[in-house]
């Protein structure tokens, strides 16, 4: 078992108030409980729901000051007396969700993200744009030994969303899945999830991503913004509508388009959460085409680690581009001028 | 194999345009085709739906002039050269929905309602408003010679609506279903169908239904026009919302609260076609909940049998009246007044 | 929150060797970790796996000496530090599996019985024979405060067994189940479950369990030894066979016939353990009609609070045999003499 | 629409007595019936089950005198009258099993191969070893215009077969799946099929057949019969296991180490009939593993439309070798010894 030296402070990203500046501060390090483990993080993602929590317009509450990220991944350097299925010097991944009771319906059948008790890293207790975090051991994802550590980051929340997405879709092995916003972060894990699960895939996303998405496997490419009458189009070239629908664009027009062109008897997932929430459906077709519509907000620790093998074993890539915790707020600018085409990921050895 | 006289002309009840008379005339007899069954019809039930046909206002179109009805039981008495598994004399159910192309991706999975090619009888084909009709070898369901004809009636939609619906809700037994329009006829079926595969109840409805569905077996009674926050209300009974909800009301609201009041995870089926179909669906709650909503026509051939059985055992019961032929137009009259409380069923013998 | 006065020791049943004398000794009782409860045993189920602890020839290491049971059913009397869902006075059962590591994937999707970190109550560590006992917050199950609490004690191993079992019959609402060993504790449990999710039962067992079987709701009895052609029997009946078969007999015999007698598609859930536990399985017909074997243990944590959760609503009944600490050696006998009837439940205060 | 001259006699090979010669012989043409197709064939698989048909040992009653095979694909040149669904110049394949009810309970779910009424060509009906045949319109399948005919032949009865065995193994994408007789015709097939569903292969065979199987692939190999506890290997290299095994090698002993090595909760499928066909089950790791064993036989007709459409789309390869009509008692000769590689094909051009 290694043995690490583990500081007395460390470097954390922080800010006071919403909105307010965000700022590197030396800031102490976290004792373990008895079930917890102490991580070292080594790389973070940068998430755009980070950014929302520094604008304090997520639909979550969120606690200030806050230090925010909730992709980390790093190595144990210490543990609680209670641990028993970790080392110190694995590696281990710091997720969104956590805390979960364990003991609730939803918890006892998986599914961790509805239970009541769960608190979120980066929004409701400090997250991952620090160099030390605590997490508890049933909490923490695995990660091989053979992965790069800064490629299994973006994957907890990222890739698990997406994955999770077309897990819930119902759309089976040669089956078609039409994914909007294809070309964006979720999208672009979800072309290649959807092509490791077999499903044939139509991107859709503004024409600028039409390369992009066939690089990463996209078999036919919709032009969302200029293509006329949409929904004939797509049942036109899925030969009578996709059997799944993902939805990652956060709008209200794409969700109900697909709700017109799915399949017969299919399904359409939302993901994607628009400012202005509410949709309309309509119940005739819905109902006469038995169409199922669907929720999903992220994965379990289960589907955590499977999307995280998918990444281990190269099937599914992960662009990267590294950041210092410094430049965080020069990528929120990015972010908000749309202007990120990667995950980027902050380095903590820069 | 028993022998049947088949007069040359039979009494069927038509009109000639759109809420035009509904007169009862001497018409030829079909003779049943190579695959074909002629039955003679005893009883056939009347439903919503064929007032909707004779006002030509469905979201389906007809034919017309139009012999409508669409839940017609009786014997068969004569067969086509290639009918195989029927005799003479066989009890025989004849359904809304027939002519499936038994080849195409829904029929080869059992989801013969969806498919390009149906026909509806007493839409855009004569339905069981006469005393003879044809149908399909494959189409018509199997009556077991035990069971009262005019039961099995109402079965045919009415029951086996309702019945794919539950089905569809993903509730186990032991887990709690909310039924809306529970008093009505679908909702009546529903109740105890719920019942029959374990679902505890709560039934929605007028405070005047209470009784009513308390006494087929609904657990709880909420009135759906009077109590205040029902939302609230329904998810406090249930402790934290029913696992299903089966929308029978065909108006928005109901659709709409349910959304609200559902358990986290569960499923919302939707069934009644209100007018303006629109319902607004408030996405957030949706996706953070993982929330599915599923539209649900009507049951294939399968389900039919199975709606069938349990009437046949005796575990679902069916409140008969009896009308004549003749009776049909003052039938459609209470039934826009809301005054048709149990099913109703025109008796050929009468 | 109530507060319990908690003596210094306590009475237990325990054994030094295995078959060796069954003494109550006056016992220290230990003291609950930061995520343990202490209950207060009330009532203990008496199980035939206790017989086999005792006799040391179950297919499962015991320790030794040994406080066999793990049937409890009790109250909180103290907590550790750290647990939250719980408080004094609360209803507490203590089931046979604990100590799952809710970290593997067999506990991320709710099988913890096929977790390789489980400790068994009563085998590998000391179990509910004594009035007091540790047990980690997430493995209790919660009592509601309107059960009687000796019926929940039976449930906690034999119950939900049986119903776990079913649940892996893949049985809809409807379709037959056979029970083999119907008269037994699991199969009396087995064929009121199996009612309550709406499944006609045939029971099979000795001709002396017609009446007590047929009671407790069976549709069809059939004497499992002395029928001849039992297979064609239970074809004929069933109209083409049993959808489902649950095996709770310990014997060859009945599971290889029910391989014969199964439905096409159908699945044979095998729970009963044979001592010669290898079976002759024909594969032809397993592979033509496209049979289906199962292994079912005991439920998962989810398991047992529905199954419970049928009880305390009183559709699932539980007679019962009340019996003191010091009379479990005799309650052995009778079972080894297969002359225990009902469930036969310690009562600590006797 | 194309139209065709018909012959008055075509050549067809045919036996007379069970083992007995072989010959092609010239013999009248069969009409279509209303519902038929008339089907030129052009192609025509060579199955392993033909060889067994000729020599009379298979475990299903065959006609005698008899023209063989079922694995066909040509042009429909001719139609009854009442066919919809079809045109004069489309491709159609000619399958196995045929003239399914179509109104069981099987049929009614897709599930046609367990249907009472089925017939199978080349077995208990003339089969495709001749020039032209007939066929219900809804029992051939569907080829599109842009898939060489001979890759359709094999599909018909192999790739269906490996691609169902698939989709009841219950293995997800990104889980593993052992494939015993990986090199073998359902083995290719299989590790191939397998692949597009997302599963990672481990393929078990004579060491000779490495190579051929990793190149279809199979990410490890494991050689059956050299390798020592197969088991122990088994489970080391899966880390716990397969979650399916598909067992395509007719005999007992890979059967019986499959329930070995099956991870917990998996699943074995049967798909080989071995001679002796009883194989022994120990039932109680079965029982405390939850292990699943199912049988499967053959695709429904929505299976192999799947089946063929990843052939079709290029994702799964079918190496072909094509001889006359005339050369079948060769290919015979060659699979008692082994020695046949690729799937043969009947060219009838040649």
């Amino acid at each position: 078992m290694s043995s690490f030296t583990i500081p007395s402070t460390q470097r954390a990203l922080i800010f006071d108030k919403f909105n307010g500046p965000l700022e590197v501060r030396q800031l102490p390090i976290s004792e373990p409980e008895d079930d917890e483990l102490l991580v070292k993080i080594e790389y973070s993602g940068i998430c755009h729901s980070d950014l929302h929590a520094w604008h304090g317009d997520f639909d979550y509450a969120c606690i200030c000051p806050l230090i925010g990220g909730h992709e980390g991944a790093g190595s144990v350097v210490k543990m609680g007396a209670k641990v028993k299925d970790w080392n110190v010097g694995d590696r281990a991944g710091v997720k969104l969700i956590n805390a979960n009771c364990l003991n609730c319906e939803y918890c006892k059948t998986g599914h961790e993200p509805q239970c009541d008790r769960i608190q979120n890293y980066g929004f409701d207790r400090h997250g991952t744009f620090q160099e030390y975090i605590t997490i508890r051991d049933v909490d923490a994802i695995k990660i091989s030994s053979d992965m790069h550590l800064a490629k299994a980051a973006p994957v907890l929340c990222g890739g698990v969303t997406a994955y999770k997405a077309l897990k819930e879709a119902n759309v089976k092995a040669g089956q078609i899945v039409v994914i909007t916003g294809a070309g964006g972060g979720l999208g672009s894990f979800g072309i290649q999830y959807a092509n490791a699960m077999g499903m044939r895939v139509v991107a859709i996303d503004h024409s600028s991503k039409e390369n992009h998405c066939k690089s990463l496997g996209a078999e036919w490419f919709v032009d969302g913004f200029e293509t006329s009458d949409i929904a004939d189009h797509i049942r036109k070239i899925t030969n009578g509508g996709p059997h799944g629908v993902v939805s990652f664009a956060a709008s209200k027009k794409p969700m109900e388009q697909a709700l017109e062109y799915v399949r017969k008897r299919g399904t359409v997932v939302l993901v994607g959460l628009p400012k202005d929430s509410k949709i309309l459906v309509d119940t005739t077709p819905l109902i006469f085409n038995a169409i199922t519509i669907k929720g999903s907000i992220i994965g379990s620790r289960l589907d955590t680690d499977e999307a995280m093998e998918f990444v281990a074993r190269g099937i599914v890539k992960v662009p990267l581009e590294f950041v210092k915790l410094e430049d965080i707020p020069s990528v929120y600018e990015r972010m908000k001028d749309g202007k990120v085409n990667s995950r980027v990921v902050v380095d903590f050895s820069l």
